[in-house]
């Protein structure tokens, strides 16, 4: 197969993830999120952030690191953050999915994008401890908008809200302040 | 307003991007595509693509023009790129929305996404040209796939696919050649 076809089937293939649904509503909509639209808003979330981030970050790996964070998706499908038991389990099928699917681009092409998911699952560089931090940004101001819909849809208590969040400081620490504020004066339903 | 407030606000503002039908769908659903999902996966396109650009062409800032390149239709909705009237006439309503929602951003960092908008609009440069190429691609790739959906629907003709989006060469020579050739095959109504 040409490395064009190859390519031309990689992009088929990302049609996919317009089908995977998340657990939050795109504000003032009342259809879920899909993982195609919210790996648009992460990764210029990340652009609009990383002036604040420190220098020696790379800001090309960054962006393409949360372009393709969620392909995987495409097989296993999205696992609410929260739900921490089946995000341990999904993780053997998540590694299988960037084998398969990454695995349909050109060589070196393929390789590379695939240990780039991997370093951004590791978590261990600058680059994708700031692309997570970043891909927790978007749920918290989508729930602090929508009465909290994926919150209370899911029973999430306010403790473990700032516990997954808190995150975020690793990319915007006046961020993640006013974010953490928010949270905490949030009306939760165990409040009442 | 603090430089924090407003890019929360701004992110909240993508949000409308993800309301924004466009005319194609994506493959397998029944739904229209918004323009929120279509700039991920244009952007992610641009980076497979681009091992074949030229080498002085600017990744980076390719991929922040297109994900940023659709802002203004939160403001000015989407127009079909084959309807050349309302393409003209919408123009001056895109140049206001950019300047009203890049213009939510703290400085300079506003004046920078505008100036990448009117730089991807006015495609005289090497980067502005390829983006423009690039956001061509998806939308034959989806129509030869889905018995050309858009296509059909609104009447538009071997020849002006085939002249709208011979501009596909100047990202990939090698793929426009593919494709040029896919659409040239394909079964037109007016064939009957």
């Amino acid at each position: 197969m040409s490395k064009t076809q190859q390519k031309i089937d990689f992009i088929l293939e990302l049609e996919k993830l317009k089908g995977v649904l998340r657990k939050t509503k795109p504000v003032g909509q009342e259809r879920f999120e899909n993982s195609a639209e919210h790996s648009w808003q992460t990764t210029l979330t990340a652009m609009i952030l990383l002036d604040e981030a420190d220098a020696d970050i790379d800001v090309l790996k960054v962006l393409k690191m949360l372009l393709i964070h969620d392909v995987v998706e495409i097989d296993a499908g999205d696992v609410f953050v929260y739900d921490t038991s089946a995000r341990a389990e999904i993780a053997e099928q998540e590694a299988a999915a960037a084998e398969r699917i990454f695995g349909m681009l050109p060589q070196p092409m393929g390789d590379e994008m695939l240990a780039l998911w991997h370093e951004f699952e590791g978590r261990q560089t600058p680059e994708s401890k700031f692309a997570k931090a970043v891909d927790r940004v978007n749920p918290v101001i989508q729930n602090l908008t929508s009465d909290g819909q994926s919150w209370v849809e899911n029973h999430i208590s306010r403790d473990r809200v700032l516990a997954m969040n808190s995150e975020i400081e690793a990319a915007s620490p006046e961020l993640w302040a006013v974010l953490k504020a928010r949270i905490e004066a949030f009306p939760f339903p165990e409040d009442q």
